[in-house]
């Protein structure tokens, strides 16, 4: 499907722009993409997002959207085929909380704990469990956050909780697995082996190391 | 118009709150209001919004859907008449992403103010001070963050903006006033001059000393 001029500014390794990536991919519509460098960001992005400065922009007729979640509701009316959100009203409020809770509890738990040691890992880690326990309730018996299909919440969850794992496994500290968490973990397996997540998901190696990366600078930054 | 059973769990000086109760009446929709006492909250609160535990909470039909933006788009969706969100896919995201910001910047700077002394309360009046003019920016030559009339954004932007006021009158700093936010302050007359909204505010000195006894209250906490 013809995006009629659609771009979007972005980050590879960005759960943020990953999200709005599968949502474009989900329904089929055709887009540019451009890859910020972070520490230079183009004259573009700081234009078309003035307030935070931040990826993901979306642009689109001439027009910019920015904040991942406020762009995939975007994406949902612009383009209607395949919807993300539920048609019923209350599920719709639903996706919308989970994603919601994500972004405000289980993203800076999980981004707070990156640069911690020793103890502070232990507890940044507890509580980041915590609120990853707290989001699995919200499956409530269902396949997916959207009901049956991958949908909002869904594409907006996913990349938090599989950077989520590879943090796991980069700094040894248990997050999400099928001991604790088997109902996250089984979602987190169904939804990463959809073919549209499959095919945007990073390299492994890559993630790696820019967790391993990060963490080290923020060491460096903490204990300074 | 019936609400079907619609019944909120709020507390009088809660701008979140306030946000739910202006929808519904610029709805025209009848509900049960039920004010809650935040230091012995009620079973039915708890037991509705078990994650945040927060008011406000909108019960209808029996389900309970929580988290002030999110029900305000529930209200929207489900009385679908005097939309709050306006029709364009672009002025809706508009409407989403200032919604959000008072919420991610603004409140915090507030809240955090109220606590400060001395040159510290002029920082976080600073602090303040920038979040409320790139909040301004968002109105852009408008009447309302929604066009041209009281809308989604409106609603949950204005609570946010007379508490600040009320703030500044309280703590004698500066924050929002004609000199230096003249677009600013006259969005929020126009809005508060608007009979629901009027109907709806709280008695001034109630929230004057409330503000008053919930600052010597942090201050007493923090100094502890």
């Amino acid at each position: 499907m013809a995006g009629e001029g659609v771009k979007l500014l972005g980050y590879w390794g960005s759960p943020f722009a990953l999200r709005v990536r599968s949502a474009l991919k989900l329904k089929g519509i055709e887009y540019e993409y451009q890859e910020e460098d972070l520490g230079n960001k183009s004259p573009l992005l700081l234009q078309s997002n003035p307030v935070y400065k931040k990826i993901p922009v979306l642009l689109h007729n001439g027009k910019s959207i920015s904040e991942s979640l406020v762009i995939l509701e975007y994406i949902d009316e612009v383009w209607k085929h395949n919807p993300l959100l539920p048609e019923d009203p209350y599920e719709r409020a639903r996706s919308r909380f989970w994603a919601k809770f994500v972004d405000e509890k289980c993203v800076p738990a999980l981004v707070g704990t990156i640069s911690k040691v020793g103890e502070e890992l232990e507890k940044g880690a507890r509580e980041a469990r915590e609120h990853l326990k707290t989001l699995e309730s919200g499956l409530d018996g269902k396949r997916c956050f959207g009901g049956t299909k991958i949908g909002f919440a869904d594409v907006a969850i996913a990349w938090v909780a599989y950077l989520a794992r590879m943090e796991q496994e980069a700094l040894k500290i248990q997050l999400i697995d099928q001991q604790n968490m088997p109902v996250l973990a089984a979602w987190i397996d169904y939804v990463l082996e959809d073919p549209v997540m499959k095919e945007l998901m990073p390299p492994h190696d890559k993630v790696f190391k820019h967790m391993i990366d990060m963490r080290e600078k923020l060491i460096a930054i903490v204990s300074n």
